[in-house]
């Protein structure tokens, strides 16, 4: 239990210190507005994540660091931890919570986090990856695909728990970027699959039935930029992404990302799902425009399309306001409405800190 | 995600740096002591709220900042967060998850916390506002009054969830403060009012039948503060309160407060509920005395009157140690015991960081 | 509320400002690596405790500090809080939520944290403490001694909540700590003891029968360490225990332990347990060995006897890397496995910040 003071640490760096010496690094942000979302009343929610993290080096010598980062996820409209489906409190560092080292080999972590697919993908989406209904992110640029099927209720679904991360230096600019997880139960629900309620494919507190992995290859080369991502979750359905992006202009990203899904290990029917984003970023001096289509289709059912516009306007370095519209067709409908094209508006602001 | 390296801002602050650096500031307090309630055994516990928060600002240039801050409850007694009715526990930042901005305009914040009439009461009560039960802030400063009925069990009861939160400039030492929420559903238990078990008034998973809001308005000149209030709460419950303060001497502080809580959307008798509440305060170098004296009636019910003195000796200017005696006489008994006068006795330690 | 300003804190102390100013230290350390255990899966897991804390002091002068900490624990292979039996989330602050006084008197606090006789006995146990399998921290250096039978359902076995901390100062190589409870009901589950399931020993609910209490005392003078130390629960279970260790080269150190447990409160058989653990650990260089045995008896049940060994490599002050290698036999079964003889292997790093 060596513990570090953090006011040495500073004023030791400050002082030109030792190199060893590192300190905690608080880091988050804040992002809360208005929400009206068609068949609801007027919310007060978030269209970015929500952090409160924790991170730190630690310099070994010879060009090796250790690393470490703890990552708390909130809902700043009622103050609860970040919740999944159903109202769960997902857990307290639902960002991630992961320790490694990086030297001349790469960055080898151990711990939670967004899966390698999940993360390099985030490059290639128009919002950036925000978690909301406005976003492609968590399901047109993943083909509906979740990567922690076994996790525990309201999980995330692009997280895995119990595993390793390992990504290599960058080389003529390609990189490549491996998540493998273990086989161990987390405590999952039963999950029926091509079993049956009273017999499930994977009853209830299953262990995966293969090792979970996640590999990306990622390319960036002056304007250009491109992703080949393969993953595999716990009930063996699969995953496939081809992404790229152009710089069109020093203030113009255009990008295109094309994914398929396989889940004929849990599924007879529905077993194959195809999707498409296009998006594209502009920005003018403080403001910057955002637009986005895509489409996914499951074999054999309706097909899913959603258009977004987004707008945000930078008030500094880390505060910016925000106005989002979108609509999206064919989705299931949200119970009691039998609506299932819907309209999305948000209006907020985002603090990083 | 632009992170700021909290020692580059705090240094970049040190060399008297860029106006928009900012810092994370930690801040909070820790108070425990020994409590000795009528009827119940020894406990070891808090007479004043404890927290752990993260709070910072940013200068946005033209006097306009933005502003954040994420508040931590705990109970130091056993290490968990902020326990409500039945032991049930609080949202992690149970204290507040707010973000917004202010300026020449006034202060404009977007999230959770207390209310406009909530947080402008604590500078009329004789024990500022600390939950004890030697305290008057959450019954008979409110008049019996909640805030939030339609929260989650254990939910606070002088926040308002999903809101926006607005308080102007003082002027000639006028300000007005509001707070408007959302009527969003928040998990709330089922509430009967004037419906039947079977048909409850407020089923389960309720909204708001009505916008939650709260206002009020302040004075502050010289020796003076005065208040008027007026809340109305998610199942159109109402309550208006006016109080006042005068600086008798410069080390004397004394208070009062009067305050009507109309319930009758939800109630069809003892729907009136009036309250008042005297105090005063006392310094003698390091020492406070606290006395308050109050009666609530709630029509039709027993008169409650609660007497309090209380102690406060400054170890310094963030740690004090106190001691409380108080009564209660009228309120309803805590089973198993059948007393209806409870005394209570607490003795401990306030440090803040 | 008076709330310090953490970079005025750091920069008043940088200017060698005030003696009375103080900061807020942020600590913790991530442990996680790769774990085998004989019938189980291979794991992503921890071998130490995970921790993420706040504290601070406040020198009031006459050489009297105000002292505070706030000890997140946490798992970080999921993210959670640290689990308990059944994979139950432990309280926020499992570390400890503690405040208090330090000064010529000694060190008194309130709150909730390990008992005198379990921090006191971490010096004497090979593997320092960690409650790894492959430590016998928390089971054959107790002789099985839970501290807190009548806490909530996952929650840690050697701790007391609501309690009193108090060590006195060093005199000629001696201190004295004591730990006292109140009996105050914490939430727990039925336990029969003697009774019957009808009519359990200990109700759900019910508060102890006892004021929990553990003192010891510990002497520490050149290179002779040893301690004797007593504790009864809230069921009053009652275990003693007698320590020493000697650094018996200056790299290598030497420690024995023998403890005794006395259930007669609540068992009618297999009421004394007897225990006892030898160990040593040996540096070289960056190196550290670790070796134990040790051998727990219940008095008509089976003997246990494990032997465990460890290597740790320290990359810096901060981070090692470690494996260890360890056979448990006469233990209960893990079901659904019936083997009583169980190897556990692990292999990761320990950052420390």
């Amino acid at each position: 239990m060596k513990k570090s003071l953090l006011a040495i640490a500073l004023l030791g760096a400050y002082a030109g210190g030792a190199h060893a010496q590192s300190s905690v690094v608080i880091y988050g942000n804040v992002d809360a507005g208005l929400i009206k979302r068609t068949d609801q009343t007027l919310n007060i929610g978030k269209r970015a994540n929500n952090t409160l993290g924790f991170k730190g080096s630690e310099d070994l010598g010879n060009n090796l660091k250790a690393i470490f980062q703890l990552e708390i996820r909130y809902e700043p409209d009622t103050g609860t931890l970040e919740q999944g489906a159903g109202g769960i409190q997902r857990p307290l560092f639902q960002g991630q919570s992961r320790v490694g080292l990086t030297g001349g080999f790469g960055t080898f972590r151990i711990g939670r986090g967004l899966t390698a697919f999940q993360e390099s993908s985030i490059a290639f989406e128009p919002f950036h990856g925000i978690p909301s209904p406005s976003g492609f992110q968590t399901d047109l640029t993943v083909a509906g695909y979740t990567s922690d099927p076994l996790g525990l209720p309201g999980n995330s679904t692009n997280r895995f728990s119990n595993a390793v991360f390992y990504n290599t230096p960058e080389y003529a600019g390609w990189q490549l970027n491996a998540t493998v997880a273990t086989k161990e139960a987390n405590g999952a629900a039963a999950l029926v699959g091509t079993g049956t309620t009273a017999l499930p494919q994977y009853p209830a507190g299953s262990a995966a039935s293969a090792n979970p992995f996640s590999i990306s290859a990622t390319y960036k080369q002056g304007r250009i930029g491109l992703m080949l991502a393969h993953e595999e979750n716990a009930v063996e359905s699969k995953v496939s992404s081809v992404a790229g992006y152009v710089m069109a202009l020093p203030e113009t990203k255009l990008m295109v990302s094309y994914q398929v899904q396989d889940q004929s290990h849990t599924k007879l029917i529905n077993t194959d799902t195809k999707a498409w984003v296009l998006g594209a970023n502009h920005t003018i001096g403080a403001s910057k425009l955002i637009a986005g289509y895509g489409q996914k289709q499951v074999d054999g059912a309706n097909k899913v399309k959603q258009l977004s516009l987004g707008y945000e306007y930078s008030l500094s370095k880390r505060t910016y306001i925000y106005a989002d519209i979108s609509n999206k067709k064919g989705a299931p409908a949200i119970a009691p409405s039998t609506n299932t094209s819907i309209n999305f508006y948000s209006l907020g602001v985002n603090h990083s800190f």
